[in-house]
Formats: structure tokens, sequence, C-alpha cells
């Protein structure tokens, strides 16, 4: 390796911790990358770790405070066993439409455990939702009339609660939910006449969801956003006159997909979580909390591992061409919502533990220059055969990328 | 409608010539856009009108020259009945994965019309067409010796054309590629000893693959860019000493998405590749010549129906929530590989000779803020149960967008 060589490369970012090498390969749930791909039949592979998951809810529940329940928002990953598999480490499931309502029920997740927000809802929605007793966060007076109308016509008292528009966003979030002009939630001075004529109409008020943001790394963001939370919940329940029985403080806990990127702080976030909670004002202590995370939860309980199919050297730069590609990563490529593409964390899955020797273009199998896996990274010597790993696979990976684009189809996903 | 509304608008590209309104609603294929939602059974729904389809086919024959064969590349859109459809009018097609090989096949198109380029082609997929009798445009030498490989194996002789990477790209274009080093293709240098080697080997070599560009609107642009790939031709006819059977000019052609785009000058485009064409060296007289199109051919033919759930004002700003989003339209969204999102074509389809009246911004139904159809647009007056349309959804829609996320499903697609 001459320095010239490596000093082309570009940056990817960290490999999350329990990431181990045996007999060379990466290995997960106690099987290598090849042993994983033979199990799911094919490459490329989305792998999950029950193991990882375990050991994240229990790392958040230790820096949470007793009394914050942990929902999963089941649109991080909606894959099955996946699903099964979180229901018995969660205190709920938010969902953002009836498909994953269908799918969470499938997977045995109990509909007294879901809260179902999104803009949107179709007027079939809501009706599965309250034939099946789901809490509905309601997004728009127009949507709390349907939910009523739909409600009286089914003879159901339907559970809704009110997604609020905050005034204030996330700083340094990934993706602004809150502060200014939204499609999501009722901007907060109108919450509480929405919230009277809710009681009013005799539905069974279960209180807010205010969701202001996601994705954020500081933990001073974090603490300030749940902060002004509260203290927007205790300003509409000062108006409204009746505490919330129930609050979605919202999530917001990034994870680290870039070079230079750092882990959220959740002790910090969590003790100040714990004092805002304990000093609460009288009329909102018996008010229960919950925190909503997807990426937070799964995103690093994922590998996504792809094959090699092509080495090649085009004007003095190489290429590894593997059978996968932004049809499964979309995100991974740079394509979502991204305004300049960075790496993800990436390895040679079978060769985990060799040193980085040259510097390589990995792009995925479709005919588009934008189908980039990683750009210029600097990885130990791969050939045909090899299996690649992206990190940081475990949420809007499988679900959301466009599996059909260009014939290719899902890819296999596996649960271990 | 005051001028201070009005002048909030962001603007949004051209609607397509060939949409007109009946009855106030938008037609297509003599039916209205409510009559085409009920035929489809739901919306959203990707209509693609066969009058479109055709007349856009006629009117390039009119512009190009007559000796130029016109292939459609079928990752613009393969729906199996627009794929039938267009075998019956174009020349060829042009694969980009062994599932579109089966998609095509399936829709009775013959094998031998058929050319599949790609990198990170598959043994399998090399072999499903090899066995078929399709044409290989090889992206590497480690791919041209697995596909030599795999036909001995099989005792076929294989039709092997080599997609050369041009060390042009295509100036103005939305997608480059060609120019520097690229995972597409072989270097044009090692090009003539891969030729020689493959005709060598006993294949049956079916000459050139060469595509610089993609989504050009400028004329001089892509004249230049065939000129170059002519002489490109030229070069390596010398060198190799055998004419190609075949060259596959690549495409190229674009479609104006957004406010201030025109439409390209085909006519410039076919007079000047006329010229070229009648003016070849004699050794490259009887090569047959053809470009391959997908965006262009099928892009306009399309559009994107989808009913509006709710409408809703947050902080002074009217939103039009709608039953579709980027799960269907993800470029539309603007989060496919762009850098400044801009508004496609747009209307109210449901009162589609109305005048501007509001601004709007029209947004899909995920809980995200990246899905958003229409930033700001100034439109009429919408409310729920109106139909939105947006046009150029013909190409890059429904196989290339996350049909799953948030749990949506794909949508609704009709020919009619």
């Amino acid at each position: 390796m001459s320095d010239d060589t490596s000093m082309k490369a570009k940056p990817f970012g960290p490999i999350p911790a329990g990431y181990e090498a045996q007999h060379g390969q990466l290995v997960i749930g106690g099987l290598t990358a090849e042993e994983l791909a033979t199990k799911a039949g094919d490459t490329p592979v989305f792998v999950y770790s029950r193991a990882h998951l375990t050991a994240r809810v229990a790392a958040l529940r230790a820096a949470m405070p007793d009394r914050l329940a942990i929902h999963y928002a089941m649109k991080g990953n909606p894959f099955p066993p996946l699903l099964t598999f979180m229901n018995d480490l969660v205190d709920g499931f938010d969902l953002a439409s009836g498909g994953e309502m269908a799918l969470a029920l499938a997977a045995g997740v109990a509909a007294d455990r879901m809260s179902f927000a999104g803009p949107g809802k179709r007027d079939r929605e809501l009706e599965a939702a309250i034939t099946q007793g789901v809490t509905i966060n309601l997004e728009s007076e127009g949507e709390a009339a349907r939910a009523i109308s739909i409600a009286d016509r089914l003879g159901i008292r339907p559970k809704l609660a009110v997604r609020v528009n905050p005034s204030f966003d996330l700083k340094g979030s990934g993706m602004k939910m809150g502060g200014g002009a939204k499609q999501f939630g009722v901007d907060a001075e109108r919450v509480p006449a929405l919230v009277k004529h809710i009681i009013a109409a005799g539905a069974d008020w279960r209180g807010f969801h205010i969701y202001a943001g996601s994705q954020a790394l500081n933990a001073e963001a974090i603490i300030e956003m749940q902060a002004a939370t509260l203290a927007l919940v205790s300003e509409l329940t000062a108006i409204i006159g009746t505490a919330p029985p129930h609050v979605n403080l919202g999530g917001g806990y990034g994870i680290p997909y870039f070079a230079g990127d750092a882990p959220l702080d959740i002790c910090a976030v969590g003790a100040a979580l714990g004092k805002a909670l304990d000093s609460l004002p009288e009329d909102m202590a018996e008010t229960e909390y919950n925190i909503e995370l997807g990426r937070y939860l799964v995103g690093e309980a994922g590998v996504y591992l792809t094959r090699v199919v092509d080495r090649k050297v085009s004007h003095g730069e190489t290429f590894l061409i593997t059978d996968g590609g932004l049809h499964h990563q979309l995100a991974a490529s740079g394509n979502f919502g991204t305004v300049i593409r960075r790496n993800y964390p990436i390895a040679i899955a079978s060769r985990f533990d060799a040193g980085a020797e040259e510097v390589v273009s990995v792009t995925g199998c479709l005919c588009t220059p934008l189908d980039m896996l990683g750009n210029q990274v600097h990885l130990p010597r791969a050939d045909v055969g090899d299996l690649i790993a992206i990190f940081c696979a475990g949420a809007y990976g499988a679900s959301a990328s466009p599996a059909n684009f260009l014939g290719q189809g899902a890819a296999e996903e596996i649960l271990v």
C-alpha cells in the first residue's frame, strides 16, 4: 500500500459496536458471513441480530427513567420475525399506515399496544384502527371529524390522541418535523379546542403525540426538545383543564452513520428526562409518558451482505461490483433525501480482520451511476466471490428502497 | 386570488402536450380522471396512454434517419401490458437484469430482439441470456471470461457485444455515464484486445454499446455526443480491422420536468445524425445502428393520479394531503439523486380546466417530511375527494420507488 493510494480514500462511518471476526470473517449470531449467506439461501441478505436488539433495548432502559415507556416505531423495520421479537422487548408499537397495522397484528402485537400516526389516513384505515381498538393520533380537525363519524357509524368509542405541531424543532435533526408550517399534527394554538371537541363527542381522549424531529446525535438538543415538549404539554393542560392520560414525547435519538459521527449520550438524555419527569406540575404527574424510536432501536442491529460479482479497473480506479445496490440500500447509496453523498460504514465481511490494502469503489449491479455503496473506500483486498458488509442496515433499508427497480427484486432477510 | 398569495408560489414543470379537459376533468384515452380511478379500482393509479406512446414513437421515427433502429430501454417502465404494447412499436428491447429479461419474455418480446447491459451480471443471468439467445453487452474482461466459459459449458455460441466506456460524456446530462473512471463498460483503449479475444474464442461478436449519459434537453449536446460516438467506433474499427455488425449509440434524449425546461429538438438531432450516418467511412456503412431510449419514449405518456384525503392549514399555509406519495413517486418528491428539489408538472385532475386560485403544498400520506409532491404550487381550489395529477410519471415512477415503505404497497397501473 502506498501513501498515495490511501490518501485518495474517502472516509466511511464507524462500524457499530458488537461486530467481531471469527475465522477471519464477520460473525453475527454465531454465524460467519458465508454461513449467513448459506442460511439465507442467496445474497444480498439483510441480517438482523437478536443479541444486538436485546442489548440495545436493555441499555436504553437502563439509561431512561423507569416510568418512561419505550415504543417501537415499526416504520424503521417491518420484517415480520423482527416485529414479533421486538414485541417482547418494548412497551408499545407506533404505526404509520393500515398496512403496518396488518403487519403488526399478524406478528402478534396486541392492538391496545398500538398507536397510529400519519397524515393522509384513509377512511378504511381509520375504520380498521377504530374496530381494532388502536389509538389514533389525529393529524387535523378534518381527520378528527372523519374518525368520530366512522366511530359513530360503527358504534365504537374511538381512542383518539391529538398530534401537536410544535412551534419548536429538534436542533441538529436530520429530519425536522416541527417548527413552522407542516403537514403533521395540529398547530398548538388550535389543539385545546380540538381536544375539548373530542371529549365532548364522547371519544376516549388518549392525550398527545408531539414529534419534533429525528436522527439527532446531540444530547443537548434532545434534552432541550424534551423539555420544550413537556412545557408545551403543561401549557395545553392548563388551557384544556384536564391532564392528558398519555403523552408520546416522540423520538429523535440518532445513530452514527458517517465519519466523525459520535453516538448519542443516552445517559445524559435519560438523566435530564428523569429530572424533568420528577419535577412535573402536580396535574401532569399521573400522565403516562413514552418515547417512540425506530432507527435507534434497530438500525445498528442490521447488516447488509452483498457478494462481489466483478472486479474491474477503469482509468486507474478499481471497482468492486456487487449483486446488491440501491434497490435495497437507497439511503446508503446517498439517494434518499441526501444533499452530499457520504459513505456508510463498510467492510469486507469475508476478510473482516484483514488490514486495509487498497482504495476501491463498491458499486451495486444497477445500470445507473447513482448505484454507489462505497465511494473510494480503503479496504482489504477483495475479489469476485467475497462478501461486502454495509452496516447500519437495520432501519430504512429493505422497506425504504425500490426493490423492483431494474427488475431486481427484494433481498433476503434473516433474524439470527 | 391576491397578488400576495400567487407571489408565494413556486413554479412547476410544463404539462406535456396531449392532455386535455372534458367535463372539467383531465381526460386520458377517452376516460375522465374519475373514470380512470374507477377503472383501476383504487387510487393512487399510474395511467399510461397508448395514444401518447404511439404518437411519440411516430414523431421520433419521422425525425430520425430511416436506417436508425429504435430500441426501448425497459428500465424506464416494465409494466407488462406496456411492454407488450411497445413490442409492436419499437425495433428492440434493452434489458438491465435477468428479472427484466423474464418480464420481457413473458410480455412476448422475442429474445433475438433483446440486448442485456449492466454491471454485476450474475452467472445465472449470463446463463439465461446465452440460453435464450439474448445479446450480452459485456461490461468487463472478467464478465467476458465468465460468459465465454458458461457458453462453452452450455455448448451455445454466445452473442457478445462490448460496452465501451467512452472518454467523453454527454454535456448537460442529468446522469453522466462516460468520461473518466466508471463502473460501466471497458475503457476504450482496452476494447480492441477484448474484441479480438471474443472473436478468437468463437463467440458471435455483435458490436458495440456506447452510452455516455441520459436526460439531456440540448440538441447540440446530443449531436456532439453522437458524432463523438461514431468517431470512437471508427477508431476502434480501424484498430480491430473488422467492422462491428451493430452499434448501440445509447440514449440521452431528455424530457422537460421542471419550469424553464424546453423539449429536445429531435428534428435537429435526427438531421445531424442522418448526415453523420450518410457520411460514414465505407467499412462502417454496412453496420446497423440503433438508439436506446426509455424515459423519452414513455415518460410523458404516464400520469399519476392520487386523491386528496385531507385539506389542512398550518401556520397560514394550506396543505393537500393525498393517498399517494414518494413510495410511488420518489423522483417527483425530489428524493432520488436530486440536489435541489423542484416541482414536477402538477394539476388538479378533477378541475383540470379551472383557473389557479390558491397556493398550496401537495404532500403524500407518509409520515416523513420528505414526502412532498408539490411545494407551494398555484392551483385551482381542491378539497377532500379531488384528484391530483402528477405528470411525467411514465418513466422511473412505479418501478423506481419504494412501494412498501411505511406499509403502503404498490399503486395501481393501467394502460388505456
